[in-house]
């Protein structure tokens, strides 16, 4: 990984463990793609509010949906996204080297809402598409009230910083001879077996696609 | 589970989806111990910022840590605080009945920095032994320039909800006989084999404990 500075702007520079931080947009897509949840931060009068949500995306813009009254769907006040996924625990000899393994995207932007029907559509069918591969046209056609109700916001992929490791403990060199196990406990993420909706009628059912993202 | 409106504060009442919300004491707790990471966001000169961290908990306390002169180990500046896990994909008839299942804690507070010497130390052993049980009295001990370097900070957990889905598909009714697999796909995390650190010399070393929390 390229330890560059070049940051698209101050804000997004990463301020701690810049060794750990780089800007390259490719990387800041992988990160964003393998993950299904971003946390949304706000600041409502002051006051920081911070949101779990679902995200997809599309080329160089980042969608989130919500309900159409929904704090978190809201146009024209800047948010700070997060995406984050935890790999391992970093075990090391000293507890002050103790650290994980991770990958993380922050982004800042202020939001817009999509307001045109079809541009709507489009971006529902990629987000249900993302979450199971496919199955958007197998589903039971969104009406016109769901798609009133449905608000659906994006930021664009610009001001983004990554922050990642994913290496053994770095330890100091007195350290290395201290007793005790050190190394990388990692953390998988799996889907397990779909459990059909008891209220499934029939048996002979093709099981859903599982995505990629975790 | 409960569907109480007896939020502790204004600011903490769940405001959409309030069918999925609670504010047990005892479920928050369970929450915040089952996870890692928390997600700890702030207003930095009316600027959104959300940071990803590691956290533990003593008591009614939400501790985290960081590098004495990270701004996200600051006191006396409000923080929200999210704490979510994703457990799988809900998927419905329609694309607007997908859902996830999930538990996620929201915090409202501001932190408070450990001052005093031995309780940090404390604070810091709880930490390592929520990440390796055990683990503490292994390692080669903290010295005092690593303890001068390492900020933690707390918030009490008093301004907390919880939001979670745990269930099937819920349908509209007109669309249990629409031809598609319903049910959920659920999203498992486990722990991987240790990796031992290629530096780690000898071999008869016990293996680390691995944690309850994911």
């Amino acid at each position: 990984m390229s330890h560059s500075s070049d940051a698209p702007s101050a804000k997004t520079q990463v301020k701690r463990g810049r060794k750990r931080a780089c800007y390259e947009p490719q990387r800041v897509r992988q990160i964003i793609d393998a993950s299904l949840l971003c946390h949304v931060s706000q600041s409502i009068h002051g006051q920081p509010v911070v949101t779990p949500t679902c995200h997809w995306r599309d080329g160089d813009r980042l969608y989130w949906h919500g309900h159409a009254k929904a704090r978190n769907v809201s146009d024209g006040r800047a948010v700070c996204i997060n995406i984050c996924q935890l790999n391992g625990l970093v075990l090391a000899r000293s507890a002050f080297h103790h650290s994980v393994n991770y990958q993380s995207v922050t982004l800042f932007g202020t939001p817009e809402l999509v307001s045109d029907r079809e541009e709507k559509l489009y971006q529902l069918e990629r987000f249900v598409d993302k979450v199971s591969p496919g199955r958007w046209s197998q589903l039971r056609p969104v009406t016109e009230q769901e798609l009133m109700l449905t608000a659906i916001a994006w930021v664009p992929i610009s001001e983004a910083s990554v922050k990642m490791r994913d290496e053994p403990p770095i330890d100091d060199e007195a350290d290395y001879n201290w007793p005790v196990w050190a190394g990388v406990l990692p953390l998988e993420r799996t889907w397990g077996k779909a459990q059909a909706d008891p209220r499934l009628r029939g048996s002979e059912w093709i099981e859903p696609v599982a995505p990629d993202s975790r």
